[in-house]
């Protein structure tokens, strides 16, 4: 069993916990209905991965200091209107099962919403003068509209190749991780080489955790995960572990399995039988250990920081991206 | 009939002509879905309001530079941004007559392109440093995506105020074109009272574009405008003219027409009926009279400034958004 999230963020907790508070001031509306859907937002809150991240790279690289908050504020807030329109993207009525903000307030709110944030985010940045945050964030927001965007185009493709997986969940997921650490990093130290380091750390562990991810849509069980197995399929999606199998077979069985996909008229037993596909043909095991190679690249990143109870999180956050079940 | 925008743009046509190429060329994409989209919004471009507002607020209080370029692509972008989020939050399925993004490609891309729009812009900003710019356009993302909800979660509600009118429209019209003059001036001048004149020129002027528009849906023609009279009433908005002429009868009647239009099953004889109502409660002629105050209090702000063709233009330009028939 890996650490869990809150294990991790040990080195950092207090400053967690005070975070929840200066966030919490920052987001509150006059507009009653803003602020309504706010304090919802808030309380179904994740395991806060973003900010232990910010905290982390920080503490890693210097101390902590008001820059560090101002930083993970501004990564928290756009990961939260990131959430809050892909409950438009994705059609989704539920998330971490709570009615998503969409199904409750439709999506024109929702989207005026993740607008909100949004800018609450940059107007903090830029009163604060953090321009190296802002700048950031901005190629975050691209990169992740660009990630997205590209999964729409090639889902109406017939196959997708490994380059083009690893570019969407570069930019779709890892991104915004990647992000989390530089902003971290850069709030504490001025170096540029300890800036990378983080940064290319937080990108590593972000395209492993979208492979786990998809990992899991294949190995996992509706009890553990709380949604259905298999869900990657029946919504069409190509990940890795189909990748990998369709490359241990010949093409034309490849070709079948992917347009039986596509066709998206599967029953229960057809979605069972493309689990067995991948799993027989070590679709699932390839991916693992394509993840697993990852992560170790990710931890080589930061091999050379001094050792610090930070460093140790870090460390154990790679492990926990791979070895979570859930 | 008053000068169109082309004829109030002559003082910047040559900066509005080389701008259409400098805008073309910072939004294209590698992404080939996006590429396309993004080639369909500028097809269907309109007349270019805010471009010619920034460069003519730019000219009035100096030398256009490289600068005001960058200024009116921010606020083109976030316009843009806007409109493509404005498709999914209205759940229109046509805009200026041609099916808007969102019923081409569904809410999903909209949020997307919307919010790639959206860093486009930042990146530009923060790229050039200018984060005066940034600190001007975020607020204006801030009061936009405020006064949309705050006019939903009033539509709700049985009633409308002016005041509550005033703040909405501010927020959600006239905070851009606001931000349209200021940020043009400040990429002109140092003068913090230029820039001030300028900002509350927009302001004024945003305030009396939207009671326009308003007024225009009680009293245009559907050959004119290329959409249904009396099309707020249908959607249930409560405007200017509406709210004078229930000023001008005791409460009970005002009461039952509110009603009725909430109630949302006005046939077409009920919404002419509405219309009468309003026109004969010389709710038309009020909001005409507080528009033409509001446009001389625009004029007022921006009159100390030394004659120049921009200048006039300026002037030309409040007059024309309360002369326009659509």
């Amino acid at each position: 069993m890996p650490l869990s999230i809150s294990e991790i963020s040990t080195p950092i907790a207090s400053h967690l916990e005070e975070f929840n508070d200066f966030f919490k001031g920052l987001i509150r509306s006059k507009a009653a209905l803003l602020d309504i859907i706010v304090r919802y937002i808030l309380k179904q809150r994740g395991k806060r991965v973003r900010p232990t991240l910010v905290f982390l790279s920080a503490a890693i690289c210097g101390e902590v200091s008001r820059r560090t908050y101002i930083a993970a504020a501004l990564v928290e807030l756009l990961h939260t209107a990131t959430l809050v329109h892909d409950d438009v993207v994705d059609e989704a009525d539920k998330r971490r099962g709570v009615p998503s903000i969409n199904a409750v307030w439709k999506n024109k709110v929702a989207v005026l919403v993740g607008d909100y944030l949004l800018s609450r985010g940059l107007l903090i940045a830029v009163e604060n003068e953090e321009f190296d945050f802002l700048r950031i964030t901005s190629t975050s927001v691209r990169r992740m509209s660009e990630g997205e965007l590209l999964q729409i185009q090639k889902s109406r493709q017939k196959t997708l190749d490994e380059e083009t997986y690893f570019k969407i969940i570069s930019d779709k997921t890892a991104s915004l991780i990647s992000t989390c650490c530089e902003i971290g990093a850069v709030s504490t130290t001025d170096s540029s080489d300890k800036r990378i380091a983080l940064r290319d750390y937080g990108e590593l562990v972000g395209i492993a955790f979208q492979i786990q991810d998809d990992i899991l849509d294949y190995t996992s069980r509706s009890s553990i995960v709380g949604k259905p197995i298999g869900n990657d399929i029946k919504e069409k999606k190509i990940t890795l572990p189909l990748i990998y199998a369709c490359e241990n077979v010949d093409k034309s069985e490849a070709r079948s399995i992917i347009k039986s996909i596509k066709s998206g008229n599967l029953s229960p037993k057809n979605v069972e039988e493309i689990i067995q596909f991948v799993e027989r043909n070590h679709g699932v095991r390839r991916a693992q250990e394509k993840a697993h190679s990852i992560i170790s690249e990710a931890k080589e990143k930061i091999s050379s920081f001094p050792d610090s109870p930070a460093k140790t999180s870090l460390m154990n956050f790679a492990d926990y991206v791979i070895e979570r079940t859930k």
